[in-house]
């Protein structure tokens, strides 16, 4: 079954909104044993309609997000109609639901609101109980003589889309594509080697086998190694992957890294602490994205300011002074100064320059110094160079450290 | 001139990966007066020399991102001189400056990396300073007697395409596109109103002038505003803008609240600290994302367990054993504590129930207090309830924290 994705809304064609839909609505389809062959976003307005004319031509399904709400240039519900020359009709029960919302907030219900009570003929109503705007399922060849895919209709904000997605939208998925094999996809994530050193260690074995599909995604310090099979086909590469990549392979099931340090801290009972400068929090913030990190995670220092490495750490001011704030020697000592005062088996630390401003010819705009001091005794810290913007250097530091801590609890 | 971009790779739809570059082309573009008018993802293989054909049967200008790189499911470079009929050939520099990033990183050449050496007859190459694949650029009406667009084909990975963007893309598109008289967009960033109230409050007033163009975005806690016109034909519309939002209004050029409120502090001299619990370094990673934050941010605490909140903060551990953790008394506390320790004229805390685990019928997960504590002994806090998924709880948390601030610094 062909599926494609229609995301509407000029706010992603200029930029101002990261479209997040089409990777989400991807992996949640997968599973099913349906793939989507080809996402479009369009403008809000006429462009739409083209759009889903052109994706109607070509699909069996196709999910088109955006453009259900209140105001002017909400027009998807409108321009489905026509395609598939339905009526719209108000919904009563919609219409109450929108009524009940408002009242819940304080709102006054407006004429204009009750554009979003309207139902093509045939279409089937899925409830929003994070917004106004229900989404719309209109079946495959709804108008006598004309065929047409199955549509669905949905809100454009994720927090509405995502529980409408989960609760309506895929068990009616599951219907209408009950006999599919879902294939069986697995990501192996691979740090400290270039896409095609990785292909070099695996690529040729893999790519022997007609039964997988191969793919090669290059990320930040990372490689994901991707294979696509039916069910069992699998086993005999992932062997030889495990084999040949060692422990350059981070994790398995397309796992963060993060995810997997607090699944293997969780199982050892370690814990850990980070003191960090240059990376602001961004640290701690990814530990804690994992449900269950407060089982190893207690406590986070963002000491920015050098007084604040002195007086919230107790990094030594003769230090900074001797050494400077960018330095291995702040480094190891944040890091051990975490460790004692967060009672962890390990603790993190960063100090950098993560720009744009704030380097020298001496330490540039870039350079980080990453500590890993452990319960044990041992610091070991490692100079890296990230030169590129503020965010991305955060991103590139925190993963350069939460390999470090890999490595350390791998064996354990 | 019609601009549209082609995103390529199955990681894009399979959902491993989110499509940035959509949204960071698109900003990139509207300065020069264009607009994408569509944007498509297919996956790797041959769908990209479907893709391409289509998007240079409509477009004037078509910018193609990922598949360049070394492995075997890289194919756009191939696919797009087989569809304008040009023959490609090895690039003699380009093959030096991959054998010189190979050699400095001690990575051998291997045959495979030199089909990224290979250019189109007729195309531009484009450095990539940061990977191996160079860009490309085809200009329009290339092969004789075939009409086709200007086709840009750029490397996947972020920190490589960006960089030539700026540095390569851009200025040969200000020569294409030399006459555009360029559009000016504003986006006013609304909090504490929702979508159709603010069409409500501007939008009749709005959309009687033909000359603007309105859009609406809903995001999180807050409402994108879009005005796009003529240079000068927003002015009387901004005005009239001011006057009917008043404080909800965060920044008129799209800033985001934490970009707003380090500007603010700067201008007033003033600092902020932070004490998170539920939000585990967001709030600082938020503040820390703005260049120049090292000037009003200095101390940040992540105190995600108790007893971090007692011996990093010096919370009581008596108000902790009376009220939880998670309460109006702690994040009061909280924030006084780490006013102090940072010496700070602000300090923002947060505890509560990030979820999925950890609630009860008595304190829900998604449960939050949000306390600002200000050096002339005020501090004020606000309960919450963000009952959504681990992720956006954080988002939310850490923006309402944003606007408590944003709102105690608006009028000084």
């Amino acid at each position: 079954m062909i599926v494609e994705v229609l995301n509407t809304g000029s706010e992603l064609l200029l930029g101002e909104v990261v479209n997040t839909h089409a990777s989400w609505i991807g992996k949640r389809l997968f599973p099913l044993g349906l793939r989507v062959s080809r996402q479009t976003t369009v403008p809000d307005g006429p462009a739409i309609r083209e759009a889903l004319a052109e994706s109607s031509s070509r699909a069996d399904i196709v999910l088109v997000t955006g453009g259900l709400g209140p105001t002017t240039d909400d027009i998807t519900r409108e321009a489905a109609a026509e395609l598939l020359g339905l009526t719209l009709a108000e919904d009563g029960q919609v219409r109450e639901a929108i009524g009940q919302r408002l009242a819940a907030r304080g709102i006054t219900l407006r004429e204009r609101m009750l554009r979003q009570a309207m139902v093509p003929r045939g279409a089937t109503v899925l409830p929003n109980h994070n917004g106004t705007a229900p989404g719309l399922y209109i079946p495959a060849n709804v108008t006598d003589g004309l065929q047409s895919p199955h549509i669905f209709l949905l809100p454009g904000p994720p927090r509405e889309l995502q529980p409408m997605f989960e609760d309506s939208v895929l068990p009616l998925l599951g219907r209408v594509c009950g006999g599919l094999v879902p294939r069986e996809c697995r990501i192996y994530r691979v740090v400290g080697m270039g896409e095609s050193e990785v292909e070099q260690a695996v690529g040729l074995r893999l790519s022997a086998d007609p039964a997988i599909e191969v793919g090669y995604c290059a990320r930040p310090n990372e490689v994901d190694l991707r294979l696509i099979g039916l069910p069992g086909a699998l086993e005999p590469a992932e062997a030889a992957i495990l084999e040949a990549l060692g422990d350059r392979l981070v994790s398995r099931q397309g796992e963060e890294i993060e995810e997997w340090i607090v699944r293997r801290l969780i199982h050892l009972s370690r814990t850990v602490a980070t003191a960090e400068s240059c990376t602001g929090g961004l640290l701690a913030h990814r530990l804690t994205n994992v449900p269950g990190a407060s089982g190893v995670f207690r406590h986070g220092f963002v000491t920015y300011a050098n007084e604040a490495k002195i007086s919230d750490l107790g990094v030594g001011a003769e230090l900074l002074a001797a050494h400077g704030a960018v330095s291995r020697e702040v480094a190891s000592a944040m890091a051990g100064c975490a460790l004692r005062k967060g009672s962890a088996d390990y603790a993190l630390a960063l100090t950098g320059i993560a720009g744009p401003g704030g380097g020298t010819a001496a330490k540039p705009v870039g350079l980080v110094f990453i500590a890993l001091a452990s319960s044990t005794g041992e610091t070991v810290c490692r100079e890296a160079r990230f030169a590129t913007d503020r965010g991305t250097f955060k991103q590139l530091a925190t993963q350069a450290a939460l390999d470090m801590l890999r490595r350390a609890v791998l064996d354990k």
